[in-house]
């Protein structure tokens, strides 16, 4: 696939100064781009790896010099990652799923398949269930019974989709990911240990057999447009009602999301972030990878949350938070500055000892 | 499906306050319950959203006063998530999984199906391999040789059961599952950086190649009755014996168990928990989402660890745990406690040091 | 299968001493041998159980006394963990993976098999994809359009290998592993969140709407020579360039690894270890279970980091890590040393402060 740079401005909504009608086959790093790549040097810092390069054309930063640095074209960007993103979706060739339907595939009579579909070998589609026109199925995927999904959706190789899902428009599955799995929900007929220790903060009485009775998962999963879901992650069904996840929210890798948890809109979940069962999380919630949010918690909107955070308590909207357990994040910087410091503190607190038991007159001297 | 709400009451052991005939499809939030739902509202405190809702009859407390809130009928429980676990069990109509065995399945002519087992499309089942009676297994999953599952298992879609495991009755595996992978176990032929490390508590001379020789799973899984394994966990083989997990232990999702662990019988461990290899885990465990275990470490009976709780030493039996590394809970607490205390200590100490500075007679004033 | 102690001694490089010929089936722990196992008693607090098992031949210590214990022959050694190596590959059958190409597995024409390799059912092979010679792949694997595997490889039930990875010789590949998913990677069209928070260090000005374009991955992922890649693990491919995994490097299972990751040679990371887009490993690099590493982070050669270490700055070579936030590991243990102490320094200086107010001449006494 190749591309002339005039083509790829216009995706990019920017303008080519020089040869617009350069083709180039993709994108590369400024250092080992060759004739037929893009070199992408969005910042001053690249210009000699540029030179250093075999490039005929970049995407630069605005005012750049590119005539001095032995270009024949180049393209201009204010916001770099914007332009990455406009950039590799014009050469993205998409995963290599063969139109129609597969004839290894199993799919119900009784389910719909829209306009337009694709499906791969050894997918199996169940009975009422109704894909949108436009849809990318790889191999492999499962989709169960009375299952919804919207228009132009991708789902790729492996990826497990259980009964009554129901999904919106545009919806990106990244392998071996797994939607409506049955909730983690136990109780025992006598009060547990768990119920002792969270009524008693901490402490129990005599600790007795124990067995655990299964909480059927009638929900489902609602899951709404332009979601994307990481590989292997895993999002449990509601009990009565369904776990949600809202548009333009994205999961990356192997992040589980519990029963009846409710995500908002645009939000980012990094990989291996866990979400326990109930808990809310607003809209346009940030979460760094392996952090996790305790269950029936409520996560405010626009809470940023670094990498590790584990979320015990309700966090305001707009908290930005850090650390095990969670704290704000100038508060967590602070407590870690000063737990460095405690060598000097219990020092400092010996020497006053000493000096109060040598009695006035004979006070601290500085070290 | 309906059933009455004299079935349920029976399904709960439980009675039918009012008209024990009214049929129901399902059941439902208070508020938005509706004439064929049943309104689940076990606390007081749902009262009101129960009579903004249109349910006919509802699940209450003891003591409700079901007519006043314009119900047709009640059943009042004491204990609403045993009920919950009754209720549901009665509802779940399960996965769709067709009686016999599909066609489009792979299975071995020495493996044993047992009597009334399904066996969904595309799964694989080897040599050797015998499923007891009643077992639901979905599309898509693999089984190897030489495993043995109980009576009235239900595998879903894409789980893995390797060579050998051995499985007890009425076990659940959830989607993707992992169970029998190869352990995580190699070997350096010269001493390596990380046995010097453990020897010396963190000290260690010049590093030096080193190269990774496997250490082969010879040993296998076993798992008790009343098992349930969530999505995509992992649980490898063991070394020379088995990894073992216990009746009535359940797993949630993402959740990791080394070989040769050794997990009790009725524990609990929460989505995305690690458990490294060789660590034994007693009885009636109950770990929070997140939560590690060291490799060769032993947690007694009865522990109870809160989420993201990191546990490197053994852990005495009954022991309620919390944090990274992992304190006992109120010890964790008054240490974040403290923590969070230290700006006024530091400021505390510097005015006792200023104040020993200007000497007897000028004594601290309070701020 | 049997193997005779003498042919065990040479796969070990070691020594029988007394009868040679005895063939074993298998290995087992000291006190469960039966008269047909090898037993593993590499350490002399093993001698008792020995005596009390029904062996005739063992693996024990240097300069064992064999024949007090009632054995027939011994294989002596001085790295038990080694030996266990070699021991465990002898009698490692393997999976039962049948010879040839199973009718039910779907390859594309234009894919092409090395000689002698195994393919098991319903595995899927795209178009232009090379497999080395002596490969085993089990079944429902995916491995998809223009892949590159080495000879020798082993690749187990569902693992996933999306279009276009490289991969070197004698791969291994556990269960439902994914490899070049699509990295994470999403920007705003204006100025984000998290952007403001990492540029002000925790401060945000007004929230406001932000919905996520994503970046796509035009990038491959590649790995080199004898590398392992645990259960359910997921590493994503590159934007432009390649995700890289240095040979000789193992992953456990449910490790992440994100794009534009590049991991050194001979590393381990074990499981549900999460390493953020970007980063940069070093060669022989440890992480126990859980550690995580921040996008963009150097870790140098021959860092080790215990278990549930989150890096979140550049680790220097060498560097033996703990805690979370990541700290030198005798600093941490020192860290959390002075924070159980902290009660009796609140103490200490609670009493200074009464005694600084009482005056000089009302010093404090000792309590």
């Amino acid at each position: 696939m190749t591309r002339t740079l005039a083509e790829i401005a216009a995706a990019l909504g920017a303008r080519v100064e020089g040869l617009a009608e350069i083709a180039v086959r993709g994108a590369a790093e400024p250092a080992s781009a060759g004739p037929e790549d893009l070199a992408l040097a969005m910042d001053p810092k690249y210009a000699e790896a540029l030179a250093a390069g075999g490039a005929r054309a970049a995407i630069l930063w605005p005012g750049a010099d590119w005539r001095a640095m032995g270009l024949e074209a180049a393209i201009l960007v204010a916001r770099p990652r914007l332009a990455m993103a406009g950039l590799t979706r014009a050469f993205d060739a998409g995963p290599d799923i063969a139109a129609g339907i597969h004839p290894a595939a199993v799919i119900d009579p009784r389910a719909e398949i829209g306009a337009g579909a694709a499906v791969g070998p050894l997918t199996v589609i169940g009975a009422g269930t109704r894909i949108g026109p436009g849809a990318r199925i790889a191999a492999q995927v499962f989709i169960g019974r009375d299952v919804t999904v919207g228009a132009d959706a991708l789902i790729l190789a492996g990826a497990r989709i259980m009964d009554r899902v129901r999904i919106g428009d545009r919806f990106v599955c990244q392998p071996g990911a797994v939607i409506g799995a049955d909730g983690f929900s136990f109780v025992t007929p006598e009060k547990s240990g768990v119920e002792e220790v969270r009524e008693t903060l901490g402490q129990r009485s005599q600790a007795r057999d124990q067995s655990w009775v299964r909480i059927h998962s009638l929900g489902t999963v609602e899951i709404g447009d332009d979601v994307e879901i990481g590989a292997n992650s895993a999002i449990d069904r509601g009990t009565i009602r369904a776990t949600r996840i809202g548009s333009g929210t994205k999961l990356d890798n192997l992040v589980h999301v519990g029963h009846n948890v409710e995500i908002g809109r645009d939000c980012l979940l990094c990989g291996q972030v866990g979400i326990a069962g109930s808990a809310r999380i607003g809209d346009r919630v940030v979460m760094g990878g392996q952090c996790g949010v305790s269950d029936n918690i409520f996560v405010g909107d626009d809470v940023v949350a670094g990498g590790a955070t584990k979320i015990f308590s309700n966090a305001p909207a707009g908290r930005v938070l850090l650390g095990s357990p969670a704290l704000k994040m100038d508060t967590h910087v602070e407590a870690w500055k000063n737990i460095r410091r405690l060598p000097r503190l219990f020092a400092q607190v010996a020497e006053l000892r000493a000096a109060a038991r040598r009695g006035p007159g004979n006070g601290t001297e500085e070290p």
